[in-house]
């Protein structure tokens, strides 16, 4: 009879049925694998006379969450509440009882995180998030134990599939960004609210949390610069694909000598790389590291069964390991003493080629008079379009593409451009990044 | 001061000249992960005074290998040399010692892993063998821990280098098979004797290894299914091209209801197909499990840094753990007394969709007898192509793409395609695989 862990759900949604699932369903395969059995025995819910996607029958379920952390008999915690105070408060109280932690909680990871590996180390318990980056994509375990003998110089993930999904769908069906949106949230592709998703802050947690094991480096969401996907119109994507780029709503974490920069925005991408191929809801993270050169990850973003994919490998990491008093995989890939803050890097000081996009007046001399503003900033240009105006408009669109430049003379080019008389309305900026 | 884990090699090539390089370049990075200092102190060579690609003062270098796996200064030994022979004996002679074992040999593990598994077993030491299947790309570790919630029911992978190579030169540049080998040959990227490649040994030792971490069960490398790319043409790749699919050398494990299908053969996949765009030396596994769902991972699949990436990530792995005595990761994914014989299918009841091509006299009525074949053997076609014999040749090409079928039907089907007068010489057959 082989051993068994316990294990007690905090929320019993869509991911804790799917871990329900998943362990129910390969608990043969799980107990292969693992030599114990792993059971979920209790779930904290909101209302315990809710509809499940599970079968309940072999599960206590309760609507005092403080219960299943205090229950003696769970070694380990599994959190699927969200948010980032009482879920806090909870995996916070599970560590000091010695329980061991799992979570799908990227916001709780990248916001709270320091809190909550530092007191884990401290009670000597093992903290997971596998589930909280790119879904059933084993992105965690490759870059902390798989990339160990590497110096990570970049990560660039496609980390978020709403954002994804719509832009695909805008490409490939040639419609606007409101339209696809409103679809994806019929679809239950988006959330109502579909901020987190679309402005860039869900992948901004995510690449927290895989800058802090590439570089071993604190958790520092805040300092991602973030930009959303709202402002890529069916234009931008069309005019990309002349250029030969898709568009791409990325997560970049890159070494350089400056230090560290962290970024989230919407990225042309050269169409024969994979990441250009990455479509629909599916993720993928790009990385590229000293010794192994470049790799990519690609698999389900989310999703029950994804997701629980994720949630079950942690449980059998920590069942594996959880008779040993030491040396396990540290919570942060680094060891405790040894994750060091780094600079990072303002977004003026980036380094990229860009796409410009700007509206026109029709006039003779407009294009030279663009020229002279980059040529007397030192910015190549790489390629130019100029679209004639549609019947009965009266402005043109001109796209462009910069060579590699810094981003504070693109920002200064920018502000020349939108004084000039023949410009109409705000210059477009779209990040060109070549992995 | 750190604790010092210290290694010694057996082969001091390209992979150890490279492993040397990795553990010195990137020191701090691996001892801030590990809390320890992992050093190669000692490496035994055939001959001394050879060249080196790495700097070996800090090596003892000795031309006797069974020095170093008795020598009880050492923790970990790394086996480079090769061959199934000496290093079986050494690897068992290191592993009697109490020593740990890292090691790049797929032909090792998959001929002889059996043995190893289980002496490793019982002396409790690791054996780790992440740099024997697609170089710089973390699978092993996926396979056994990444994916430990799944029934995996798929693997599909592009892990020969130097296949990749040839297939892609071939449709890139029109070129054939024995022009682009002679020069694979000529860069390096091919052996002198290049059978271990291109017959698809090499990527049958290592579907070998994937198919029993995936499936828990035993290394049986001479049960795989193994066909080489010798016979791939040109017109092959033209013809495949037009019918919308890539010519890929793949190794595929695939659990059915009737067992387990271990092949390596020429597969035609879907252009569209991110396998389809693994180009050049590059790996790919694509992995399809019941929770994650699909999932691609890709990478460098040879060369002196991916493949020290790897067997550092093992180091680490071992470092990481060897306090511990109990509960680290099983050496073939499963539970020692879990693994299990599994039925391995016969070719001649793979399912698959079938590419053939063959030369027919360009006579009225050919096609219809052709299609009456198969027709009166229940198979479906699902495109054909006849293309007009070139000036002055007396015989045309027809090529076909059934629908899925039994192979065993293909091969009645292809005798009686060869007994028809107007078909010239042998039908040409080349597996189209959807995943």
């Amino acid at each position: 009879m082989a051993e068994v862990i316990k294990v007690g759900l905090l929320g019993l949604g869509t991911v804790g049925g799917g871990t329900v699932n998943v362990t129910q369903r390969n608990a043969a395969e799980i107990a292969r694998r693992t030599g114990k059995s792993i059971q979920v025995v209790t779930a904290a819910v909101r209302d315990v006379t809710a509809d499940r996607i599970c079968d309940t029958d072999s599960l206590d379920l309760t609507e005092d969450a403080l219960s299943v952390v205090n229950n003696p008999e769970i070694d380990i915690i599994v959190e699927l509440m969200g948010g980032t105070d009482l879920a806090f408060d909870l995996v916070m109280h599970a560590i000091e009882n010695g329980k061991h932690v799992v979570t799908a909680n990227k916001a709780l990871i990248a916001l709270r995180g320091n809190n909550i590996v530092k007191a884990a180390e401290e009670a000597n318990v093992m903290v997971a998030f596998e589930a909280a980056v790119a879904g059933g994509i084993s992105i965690i375990k490759a870059l902390r134990e798989g990339f160990s003998g590497n110096q990570i110089r970049l990560i660039a993930g496609i980390i978020n599939g709403t954002g994804n999904y719509i832009l695909t769908a805008m490409g490939d069906e040639h419609r606007d960004f409101s339209d696809v949106l409103a679809e994806a949230q019929a679809l239950g592709y988006a959330e109502a609210d579909p901020s987190f998703d679309v402005d860039g802050i869900d992948a901004a947690h995510k690449l927290t949390i895989m800058a802090s094991l590439s570089f071993g480096m604190p958790l520092c969401f805040d300092r991602v610069f973030t930009q959303g996907i709202r402002d890529i119109s069916l234009t931008d994507i069309q005019m990309a694909d002349e250029f030969g780029y898709r568009i791409k709503h990325m997560g970049i974490a890159r070494r350089t000598d400056a230090g560290v920069e962290l970024r989230v925005h919407p990225t042309l991408v050269a169409k024969e790389h994979l990441l250009a191929n990455v479509n629909g809801v599916m993720n993928a993270v790009y990385v590229d590291a000293d010794a192994a050169g470049p790799s990519l990850l690609y698999g389900a973003g989310a999703g029950a069964e994804p997701t629980a994919s994720s949630i079950v490998a942690d449980l059998v990491d920590v069942a594996r390991r959880m008779d040993s008093s030491v040396a396990y995989v540290p919570t942060l890939g680094f060891q405790a003493d040894q994750v060091e803050d780094l600079v990072i890097v303002a977004s003026a000081a980036f380094k990229s080629a860009y796409f410009l996009r700007m509206e026109v007046t029709d006039q003779p001399g407009v294009l030279a008079d663009i020229s002279s503003i980059f040529a007397n900033l030192e910015v190549s240009i790489e390629a130019v379009t100029q679209k004639e105006p549609p019947r009965g408009a009266d402005t043109a669109s001109i796209s462009l593409i910069t060579q590699l430049t810094d981003e504070a003379k693109v920002i200064t080019a920018i502000s020349k451009l939108e004084s000039l008389s023949q410009v109409a309305g705000a210059v477009h900026l779209i990040r060109v990044e070549q992995f």
